[in-house]
């Protein structure tokens, strides 16, 4: 397989006004495909930089991704880069300057004539027309580098995300004939750190290097997909026997566990849709009630379309009175126990189950920090309780990290174990 | 100035296991100092590569900033790269060595061998200790070209930033003799598009090329920082006009405008913090009642520490049962005119007010999609209250995009409602 490179146009980049997304994006998927990104290069959007990068990266032989300075501003000279470092010419596409004066008469609005540059293509290559921009996909072939493609596209996630799968990778498949994608198993871990992850999976691995790992990591989550290619002896067999092995002993911590080894299979689920399916399978419904995690859980429960099946909805008692008021949490509890306690989360459960009619009920309340800390209640420290009108668990932990890691851990710790008792309550 | 060139080491970028921090950081920061980022390259982790990158670049004559691999374990060997591409050897640091001895045996944990690489510093350079992990950093001063300095940072973001910010940084500064910081203003934006802000700056800038302009963009809100070197003749007083120029018009989106021209200076807010200084000053409390933005707000005024002084919680009435039981909508209201409606926006505020007995409540109801529009309540349509006991305003948008940004874009508009009539009843 030729190199992959990926060259990320932008001065937003460099100043430091935007993070780039598309690196991530497009690791992801090619590592899905069995690809590799080789390097990447983040650079000025100015017509001589982009020119002298892609002449000493096309020299190596490699496929060039360029992400932005696509769009009609004079700022953009992208296109014009590319053209002069390939030896490819530019012509223009009467097909997507129609489309471009037929986009602009719905929306209202007026070409200028800087748009001409966006209803230009390579005259050697191929081009992605852009369903949600204005700004085509380039691919440019340049004739003294027969192996090497240049791929341009445009630099707006919004834009870029669906062309990139449903156009440019499509593309590179065919052109380059990339085998079969790997198999592959994807495991998603809730509170389980990657070094423990990474310590249990080494020694298995160690007698297989014909497997890949790579793993994704968002705090107190960590996806883990082991890949191998499809044509190798009981490729199926030997993951699937790595994954019972990863498996053995992380069953609480393993949310989702999906073999993608052909079309069809389904898609990985995040830890809020595992719950979410579990909760309407049984016709039941969630109510939250939380204090230092104020209203994350109820966030994540709900950045999922459909939730409202199985959500009813939260209680954020930040201050002690709503947890009394609105919660019923007995003011002596309150006082003799404190807000940071077993009796109080216990109670919030309570609480909220009744007063929203709940099924299941969770409950947050701990020292998120900086301050708030005591020697007896540290910050980090933090009460969490899930249950029904059965029964009601409860644990207590002390999370290390900023406001905004207990805030995580915290949230993550308890829909994890909600996930359990949904799962042994079956 | 020499150019500055940043090298992200690490297999993890490259594989899409985590998205990158550092570039934003570091450019952010250097910008403040009139500084910038002329280029950035993902590498990775491989003594031969680091190496060949670090020459190339070395020969521009530029200030070389690494991140990443100088772990203990046998895949970092960032350092012995760079030793060999600057020709600047290694040598054993006892006080590096004693420290992290010391450091294990307070901790309980063995030293392995290659923990022994983290007490490796250049001979020729010099390296700043690590007060939040193992590794230093450490720079390099190649003889060969006496102008370069190769400075090598820890990975984590959690050991890079302090290392950076209190060491990296001002060894950079007195080393190149770099001037005063330019004078700067930042303004910071709700509710208003990167581009109505920038065809609004671009003709008063026009006549100032020798202000900068540098923006920071997270959906919904915009930081715009202009900048100008502080020898400048009336550089003060020519900020304020362009700064005074652009908040014409704009008052209304323009929540925090904070003058950097010495030490002393204060830290610009964010939205949350302007409206709980607002609320503290005043000795009253908000509470607030959710639902498409299903605990959001009520996340973000909780991100702040000392937010328990002015927010007493919020109720995320996601289920319509929820509207009634816990705010008090009526059920007639609720039948009549739909839950994404003025008079159940209003009487959430009216609710929230009263059974949180909160001084000022704000309201969210609306169809974040991407499933649940209809021809007259499409997705992206929003009603928004805000009040107290004399008064509630409400207001209905029709966001764009997808659950996320609709989402985003309902809770900077609440807040900034609720923030203008804070201003305003002052």
């Amino acid at each position: 397989m030729n190199p992959i490179h990926l060259i990320l146009i932008g001065d937003e980049l460099l100043s430091g006004a935007r993070r780039d997304q598309h690196l991530q994006t497009l690791a992801s998927d090619l590592a899905a495909r069995g690809a590799k990104i080789a390097g990447c290069e983040v650079i000025r959007d100015e017509e001589r930089e982009v020119e002298e990068t892609l002449r000493r990266r096309l020299a190596s032989g490699a496929i060039l991704i360029l992400t932005g300075g696509l769009g009609p501003t004079v700022d953009d000279l992208t296109r014009e880069g590319i053209a002069a470092a390939t030896g490819v010419p530019l012509r223009d596409e009467p097909a997507l300057w129609d489309a471009l004066v037929k986009r602009f008469e719905r929306a209202g609005r007026r070409l200028s004539p800087s748009n001409r540059s966006q209803a230009l293509v390579p005259t050697r290559g191929t081009y992605f027309p852009n369903h949600h921009g204005t700004a085509p996909g380039l691919v440019f072939e340049p004739s003294a580098y027969p192996d090497c493609r240049v791929v341009a596209l445009p630099g707006p996630p919004r834009e870029l995300n669906p062309m990139w799968r449903d156009q440019a990778l499509p593309y590179l498949i065919s052109t380059y004939s990339w085998p079969q994608p790997p198999l592959e198993i994807l495991m998603r871990f809730a509170q389980m750190g990657e070094s423990r992850i990474d310590e249990k999976m080494r020694p298995l691995l160690a007698n297989h290097p014909e497997i890949s790992l790579s793993s994704l990591i968002r705090l107190a989550r960590v996806d883990v997909a082991i890949r191998l290619r499809a044509d190798f002896p009981n490729a199926a067999e030997l993951l699937r026997e790595v994954a019972r092995e990863t498996r053995k002993g992380f069953e609480e911590y393993i949310y989702e566990c999906v073999e993608s080894f052909g079309p069809g299979d389904r898609r990985p689920r995040d830890l809020e849709e595992v719950i979410a399916d579990l909760l309407r399978a049984r016709g039941e419904r969630l109510a939250v009630a939380e204090s230092c995690t104020g209203g994350l859980i109820a966030k994540w429960v709900t950045d999922y379309s459909g939730s409202s099946d199985i959500f009813l909805g939260g209680i954020v008692s930040y201050h002690n009175d709503l947890k009394r008021d609105l919660l019923g949490v007995p003011e002596t509890v309150l006082a003799s126990e404190g807000a940071v306690s077993e009796a109080t989360v216990h109670a919030m459960v309570e609480g909220v189950l009744k007063r929203a009619g709940a099924d299941w009920g969770v409950a947050v309340s701990g020292v998120a920090g900086p301050t708030g800390g005591t020697p007896e209640k540290p910050v980090g420290m933090v009460w969490i309780a899930v249950g029904n009108r059965d029964r009601i668990e409860t644990r207590c932990h002390e999370f290390p990290g900023d406001r905004e890691m207990v805030r995580e851990w915290s949230g993550v710790v308890a829909l994890r174990m909600l996930w359990r008792r949904l799962v042994d309550s079956e």
